[in-house]
């Protein structure tokens, strides 16, 4: 039976971390993050070949794992760096040793933009602007750093999100940058995040396809007034071969494509078929704790593990058995042929891997049967 | 401008914490969780008024904020103890100073029931079954440690999730329970979580009659071999006032009166009105960051800051602005006529509050418009 519990590097087993090294992976406390590492190596150095293939960089997304630990695997497999979202990412990231960060997004906030500034002295900062005022904020806070921050304009090609449209105003912008002091325009963020989850290959080409048509007429915007556009940063694990191989894009920003969810399983290729190579690396595992029904199981794991926001998970490796439903601390198993029992585990693929990811403090990594390492999602919650 | 980042109590603000005390609601970095604490404590005292004028106790529920503090305050206003679901929530709770705790779920891995046992050193722990083979586990650990664990049978009276049908399955556990050593048996779990969000006054009326009338049948079917029903506990938010009338309930598990979301708002009374006198007391303080487009404006809060598994936030006290769509770090705001501006500051009334708090590491305390105080989520993502 039990022994009492065990403490891992000054950690409660149970209470501060689910599991810890060397334990068989059935003795993972549930609902826990578990990283199927020989899966998440197979997909890293995938999109890393893909990237040097092409001749573009590969600059991973952090907001997906928020893990610095997972970042310098795929930065020791070729990535240039990390991009993120939030300034409190990138402080953490920067702390853990990760030394060239874009913020792919804005920050307005003066507090926010001055943490960022002082962030610019322990690496290299990049952050997008979409407003000419945000110009002067920026300069403002890197002089009084004394810190020099590289400056991209966001276009909106297509998302209808942050961003500018392309052309004039991108010019206006890029002037500005390049006259404020502390600052050094780069080039553009184009990130089409409404084309990653269309399912249809042709119109998930269509849309990159006017993004890169976007790209193009800015870039040429700003050659004819001289400003030449050292980078191009955009693409996801939906459609990063069409970026990767437009000859626009210099640096691909995929996230996804390292753990991978039941969504994007659903995003097709030519054929129709799914479109990624790309493994399913991470699971939400989680244990059977009430066997009432003759057809259904309950599970530990809810809304309070996994997001569901894009789809309930996929119950990984089973046949005829479906995650039906998912209330706080609950899911309801379909189990017809009634084949589980109390403390059975299921493995399930989760439908969005991003908030997911950022519900959890630990990834729980294995290796054949057992756990090889626990490693910390160091950005979680940083949300500020 | 901005001064350099402030520390409060070695936390840095705007990384470690959102706010620090004494500061102005406008200065608190953004997403981040707003307690109004006027209307929490109106709240609280609301719903202890209840309990008191019905004669039943009020156990509150911790799975909502997860917070010892809070729970502090319930306690102090008259509540018996708190629930909660998990053994690494009460484990939480305990360490922090709660005395009473009923796990109001099934726990069936065996560290987690030696756990739950070894807390029982320092509480009283309450725990619910729902199988005849749970009760040797629980048994085994309790005298493994010394300590005697209470135990509730807990029936399924209409949820269709964990709980034994009403009648001889309850006899049959509840004379186990009792010959067991280590375990008190006190009573029933009764909780109908399918009555709680019906939107319908008499639909939602006609279920908690059911079950009232199921634990009716089963306290009798215990009376009839001897056993008394010291303790039926169950009832939610938005079916309270049922259960606290039934003259059948002893103890009402009521959580998200305390806050109140988007979602039982939408729960409708005998007259079609909102049915909830519970005031909404906890908001996701959101910015505007992004103002590209004329119509629309991008705030900083989305599917890592709440959870829209019951649907949308809904902008508090702002006519004509809608939360139109959340995606993992933005959120967009429809402002047909364009009166957000960069920096502007908006709160949201989660859709969901209880998955929507475990994604936060604080609650900000505000009253008059200033910080008053910081509250940790103290059991945020303990969910083993």
């Amino acid at each position: 039976m039990v022994s009492t519990p065990r403490f891992f590097e000054g950690r409660e087993v149970g209470y501060d971390i689910p599991a810890m090294p060397g334990m068989p992976e059935a003795d993972i406390q549930t609902p826990a993050l578990v990283i199927d590492l020989d899966a998440l190596e197979r997909n890293i150095t995938r999109m890393q070949g893909f990237a040097d293939e092409m001749g573009v960089r590969l600059r991973v997304h952090g907001k997906m794992h928020k893990s610095a630990d997972i970042a310098r695997m795929q930065i020791a497999a070729g990535a240039c760096g990390i991009c993120c979202q939030k300034v409190a990412e990138a402080e953490a990231f920067v702390r853990h040793g990760i030394t060239d960060v874009l913020l792919s997004n804005q920050v307005r906030d003066p507090l926010k933009i001055d943490r960022l500034a002082r962030l610019a002295n322990m690496a290299r900062i990049a952050v997008c602007v979409d407003d000419p005022d945000a110009v002067a904020e920026l300069s403002y806070a890197a002089v009084r750093h004394g810190v020099m921050l590289d400056v991209l304009v966001e276009i909106d090609c297509g998302a209808g999100r942050c961003g500018v449209a392309c052309g004039a105003a991108v010019v206006d912008i890029a002037q500005r940058v390049i006259a404020a002091p502390g600052l050094r325009f780069v080039g553009l963020q184009a990130y089409q995040g409404g084309a990653q989850h269309v399912r249809d290959y042709a119109e998930r080409k269509a849309l990159i396809t006017e993004a890169v048509r976007q790209v193009s007429e800015t870039t040429a915007a700003l050659r004819a007034v001289g400003i030449a556009c050292k980078t191009v940063s955009g693409a996801g694990t939906g459609s990063y071969e069409f970026e990767g191989r437009s000859g626009v894009y210099t640096e691909l920003q995929c996230g996804s494509y390292a753990f991978m969810d039941a969504d994007y399983r659903q995003v097709r290729d030519r054929q129709g078929e799914p479109v990624s190579a790309f493994e399913h690396a991470l699971f939400i595992l989680t244990s059977v704790m009430s066997r009432t029904k003759a057809d259904k199981a309950i599970v530990d794991a809810g809304l309070k593990v996994q997001s569901v926001d894009s789809g309930l998970p996929v119950v990984f490796g089973r046949s005829g058995i479906v995650y039906a439903k998912a209330t706080d601390e609950h899911g309801v198993v379909l189990d017809p042929d009634g084949t589980l029992r109390i403390g059975d585990k299921l493995k399930l693929i989760p439908g969005h891997i991003d908030p997911t990811c950022n519900l959890h403090d630990w990834y729980v990594g294995v290796r054949g049967g057992r756990v090889e390492r626990l490693i910390p999602v160091t950005a979680r919650g940083k949300a500020w």
